[in-house]
């Protein structure tokens, strides 16, 4: 199928080793794999032999005694820019082990992520880090028992199989509501994605209470203060429509993600209302498109790279044999900008 | 190292199988590999522990013999949306044929991308597809003896052992100075990445000689018209400070991405020049930044979904087995927005 040019050099295999030096292939095997009772002897025949050849084993070939030197990282897409920042965090970390990140997107949907997972591992990766997975902790679970697993953006600080690295999302939302209380907000609401199954391990969920718990509100009293918009906003869709004709309109919009906070800044200006004079808003995420001055969204920020870069450190101390599980949670602050000034 | 817990199953392996089925290890993995002379009898008893026990062959092991079923696509960075509507473009054509994508990310450093590569082969992918690759036409080409490969955003139309999907970019730029020209410019310039060594595969290069082109000037009379910035400008560098000083100012400006383009539109704000009215600016992506109305940034659209289509499709006849190079470009379009009328 694929042809050799003539310039190719012909293919050096475990048997050109063999030849070379004049021993077994399955001696050469055995000294590959580090086998128990090697001599001394057959071990430099042979080390002499790869190294004059050239000869590298595959990691397919390795694959199947041990180690790929390669790490699995899960996303749900590739257009969030936070994601990019956290891969920032993992990928320093992991190369000074001397690890690869081979990256799987699973668009969001269960069924994908869970065979993208199979083919890592049957590609035997070292480890896997999944950011915000959308498959249940119960099939989570048993992944992790058999491979290393570390979940950022997926709060369930009781798992004993795998550990968590997550933004303290709680505390985020708190300090957004204080921010728009203290630039004098009376009427703040929240604007979120609809509640997920498996609610309480997804970020969105965790800031939703932060925010109830902000605004000294019960669960019950949520009806009136948050609204859900799907995470790509229509323009005309009724729900965006009847979020800027509520009355009294809020004067303080809390936005779970800047990928809203942007949108809905985008679309005051259609609806006539002028930010930060009529409606303050604060997003979650501090994007690179919240910082730019013609957006100018006031944000809190996560610390990506430091989340990533924990990951990373948990994923290596879980592949060198740690089964006690850790959870991490990172301080997040808030950035001021124009939209809520 | 991995402990099991007590819930965890024990593995089944193709030992399971062969007891199961009371026939050898051998016999099992001449089935699993389809080979010639196995009697149906065989073949029966085989097939029906595996499905009795669930044996799921690691794909590290078919790796051995032939497919994975994995396609790897190298990136050069994850922050560029453009990017990820490409592999928008690419993964429901592979995913048709049941074809899984395992992204690298370069960070546009050569050796890292030679490195991935490598880990990708030794995982044994089943093809490459790379964005805008830094590594030299050499070395793309050694590789596409061992694997195939289709090459998109490196413009090499001789090449004959991978396929290459581009923009046309030299006609992208001539589409952005005649809308310029359209809109009443008479001084226009163009922004660029500085030169990189192998220039004349890369897009900026392209795109460079279509400005030239579409100004009706000489490679020698560039010199004036072409200003160089980092990607990621500094808001402190003294050739933007330059740039916004020219005497006579440019009245219309060309930007080879819009990564330079929507921080050119940031920066002429700051520098107090008003657009569209005394500078317009056309850049190249569309780019959902430069949709957003708060941005508004004009731009040359290179239809990336179109791009991942048809590289995945080439990729796939070329697994198949075709071996005659293809090399297709892509029309672009121009896109209006607030930043040139």
């Amino acid at each position: 199928m694929r042809k050799a040019s003539p310039a190719a050099k012909p293919k050096v295999t475990i048997r050109t080793v063999a030849e070379d030096a004049g021993v077994s292939v399955a001696a050469v095997s055995k000294v590959l794999r580090n086998a128990y009772g090697v001599s001394d002897s057959l071990r430099n025949k042979v080390t002499v032999s790869i190294e004059k050849l050239g000869y590298r084993p595959s990691t397919a070939a390795r694959g199947m005694r041990g180690r790929t030197y390669t790490v699995g990282v899960l996303l749900v897409e590739l257009r969030n820019p936070f994601l990019a920042e956290v891969i920032d965090g993992i990928k320093p970390t992991l190369s000074d082990a001397n690890r690869q990140v081979l990256i799987g997107v699973s668009d969001a949907q269960a069924s994908l992520e869970v065979s993208l997972i199979q083919s890592m591992m049957d590609m035997r990766v070292d480890g896997l880090i999944l950011i915000a997975p959308r498959m249940n902790g119960e099939v989570l679970a048993k992944y992790a028992r058999e491979i290393p697993i570390v979940a950022i953006g997926h709060h369930e600080p009781t798992a004993d199989t795998f550990d968590t690295v997550n933004s303290d999302d709680r505390q985020g939302a708190r300090l957004a509501v204080r921010a728009l209380k203290d630039k004098g907000c009376h009427n703040i609401h929240m604007v979120n994605i609809p509640p997920k199954p498996d609610a309480p391990f997804v970020v969105s969920t965790q800031r939703q209470i932060g925010f109830l718990e902000g605004m000294g509100l019960s669960g019950h009293e949520a009806g009136q203060r948050v609204h859900f918009l799907p995470e790509r906003i229509n323009a005309e869709d009724v729900k965006l429509r009847e979020f800027f004709s509520l009355d009294p309109l809020p004067d303080g919009v809390f936005c779970w993600s800047d990928i809203h906070g942007v949108q809905l800044l985008n679309e005051a200006e259609r609806f006539g209302v002028s930010v930060p004079a009529r409606m303050k808003f604060v997003g979650y995420d501090n994007s690179p498109t919240a910082s730019l001055p013609l957006v100018g969204l006031s944000s809190i920020d996560q610390d990506p790279q430091r989340i990533g870069s924990k990951a990373a450190e948990l994923l290596l101390s879980r592949i060198d044999g740690r089964s006690v599980p850790e959870h991490l949670l990172i301080e997040p602050t808030y950035v001021d900008r124009r939209s809520s000034q």
